[in-house]
């Protein structure tokens, strides 16, 4: 990164899979320098899926993208006392950490603070308890999956996108910030502990969920597509295309029966169920007969009879697509979208990848910068912020301590 | 809040919906002063679902603890000179500023940074078109329906969890604290903005997705529960309860075949189909057969036979709950977990809130502090941040511009 908002700062990524490294990689995408470090052949997320038809992993590359990597092995002491040295490494914008491995002994707060005691540590576990947990297995537990799919239906259905992943990710890179402020102002370091689990506990709170069972004693029904509380439902087009259609408030509200030519039969509805549709409830409640009168609108129109004016009338709507479809057919996923840009990965070619979804305007955008090879800068790290003189490196390359740089990738057997 | 992380900091929000007041929360969960303003008879998420019997929103109650409220007209050009000046008001530790309100003229960053320039301002907007956009729409958009949902099916199945929301709420967070960091070392202030769709369209390519379709050619298909790219899946228990099992890392693998006693069974299947399933891939092409030779182990078995067996293991595994089941049975979501409190929320009663799922080892856990009612604290804000004298709040009151405070609900019609 040449500039970015977080230009100067150091942070050290001990990670695997989704929340962590997705944090670092935000922190490189706002200009922090990021070290990842792994184990020679690479970590538990090496060979993540998706996976090119060389085994080049898809997923590393995107999560790991504008970041430094060292591999070392860290079952020889050495190993482990350079990686200490790297992430207690001094500086004021450095001796930040991130980890989500459960590493016993020299990688935890109580050792590492000893040697540099402002160190700002941010751990993500999987529960409270010390159990290991996952997207796909936090999310069944909380409720998600059974709230999800058709109406009438018993079975769960559960996210695609590791969504609580993603989320605690994000609350991984603000735990750091707070921290880095708090010590900014006290000298103090710390180490910020979040899990997973209660990522997903409390959200199931803050959106109202907990209030719905405890309080109005709902536990909430599979509703289909449709938009819970108000009207949002998909409707099935002539061209074969499903679109998504936002009723949420009294302005989408009023801009969809607008356009729909409907304002009639919503108003004789309304009447016939004496509820007055204009409450975002009611709209809820007459959800199935709103659908039957919408659902002929649309059944003889294709996307393309109706986008500029839905645009034009300010409806809040979208078509649906597949994956391809999307990198197809929307702008936003091309380079049009100043967040892209079309990058070269080593051992996968040039492609399409994002940049930080945030613009500060006091700076350039950054364009991305791709993932490095599995120890790519392992011989400058060594030598930049272990402070190891020369003959010392190469003594750790003689010993098979550190190695050339490696793509990461698993091989299949 | 007594305390917190970010104690002595103040923001000024005005919002809508998930994202930015999931934003203010998550802030004022950490310690900062929060002040959310909104118009006299509450914002556009005033009466959002879920609601109580006498219309309270329980979301809204969610999505806004520990905040402070100001209700204000803000029609009346007065109303938004006294949000400007809140907006505004001096302090190293305010001049903070979170938005998704698209307001032209007077709320806009280069009219609010004419009064103060190092204002740190967060705008979230639809799409970088200035369409309005809801999770509803963005993630039909971007494609993660369509891989959604049971083998085979070609219908759409829309996430129920606003997880873009939370996330961008969370990017939000991050930027605002990037920002501030960049203001106190450069005295500058600036406006980050991001969109709902781009934090989508980005995440599609942090998670290998874009490359899938554009290096692979591949548009990813549905998988039912399947944990993608390696082994994982749902099974049904003989009581009648589902469970999620994860094989992703070797270890979750091992112990997985080893609990289940199906070792012999695997490897003639590897042998079978000539693969080798220590390989994460390899299951994954296996996936189907490695649940048939699982799922009459399940069928035959109650949660309660296997579940400590499993936690001895390692075994990464959840059942599936509603989510009235995970209120009734796990302990991650009572007071036993001591991210949760039970605390009174008026109009609603006494039930079980989240505080923030972050720890901070400097300082002691935060208790969550309740939502406030509509216009709460317009009187002590009107004095301590606008500094008006006692004369002009009467006058304020007197002309309707302010109100006593109410409780932010819709009413029914």
């Amino acid at each position: 990164m040449s500039g970015g908002i977080l230009k100067g700062m150091r942070v050290v990524e001990g990670s695997a899979f989704v929340a962590v490294p997705l944090a670092g990689m935000t922190l490189a995408q706002m200009g922090a320098d990021v070290i990842r470090f792994d184990r020679l052949e690479g970590g538990l997320d090496a060979g993540r899926w998706p996976v090119t038809a060389s085994g080049q992993s898809l997923f590393w590359a995107g999560l790991n993208k504008g970041k430094r990597s060292i591999a070392i092995d860290m079952k020889d002491p050495r190993g482990r006392e350079i990686i200490t040295e790297i992430i207690t490494a001094p500086g004021d914008d450095a001796g930040l950490f991130l980890t989500n491995l459960r590493v016993k002994g020299w990688m935890d707060h109580a050792t590492l603070s000893a040697r540099r005691p402002d160190l700002c540590m941010v751990t993500l576990l999987g529960d409270r308890h010390g159990r290991p947990a996952v997207d796909y297995t936090v999310n069944p537990a909380v409720g998600f999956p059974a709230a999800t799919g058709p109406e009438g239906s018993a079975d769960p259905v559960c996210h695609v996108l590791p969504a609580w992943d993603c989320i605690a990710g994000n609350m991984v890179v603000s735990a750091l910030l707070a921290a880095e402020r708090h010590r900014l102002r006290t000298g103090q370091g710390q180490e910020a502990v979040l899990t997973l689990k209660d990522v997903a506990a409390a959200m199931l709170g803050n959106l109202g969920i907990i209030g719905e069972v405890a309080v109005n004693g709902v536990d909430r029904p599979k509703a289909g597509n449709a938009l819970y509380g108000a009207y949002g439902q998909d409707f099935l087009c002539r061209d074969g295309r499903r679109v998504m259609v936002i009723g949420l408030t009294d302005r989408q509200w009023a801009g969809l029966v607008k356009v729909t030519g409907t304002a009639e039969a919503m108003a004789a509805l309304g009447r016939d169920l004496k509820l007055d549709l204009a409450d975002e409830g009611a709209r809820w409640k007459a959800r199935a007969r709103i659908t039957e009168i919408l659902a002929p609108w649309f059944a003889v129109r294709r996307v393309d009879d109706f986008a500029a004016d839905f645009d034009a009338a300010g409806v809040t709507w979208s078509v649906f697509r597949s994956f391809a479809q999307a990198l197809a057919e929307d702008p936003d996923l091309s380079t049009r979208n100043p967040v892209f840009s079309e990058i070269d990965q080593p051992g996968i070619g040039r492609y399409l990848v994002p940049g930080s979804p945030l613009g500060f305007s006091a700076l350039p955008r950054e364009a991305p910068v791709r993932a490095p090879r599995l120890g790519e800068h392992t011989e400058e790290i060594l030598a930049d912020v272990a402070r190891l003189p020369s003959h010392a490196i190469a003594a750790l390359f003689d010993a098979g301590i550190v190695a050339e740089p490696n793509t990461p990738r698993r091989l299949a057997s």
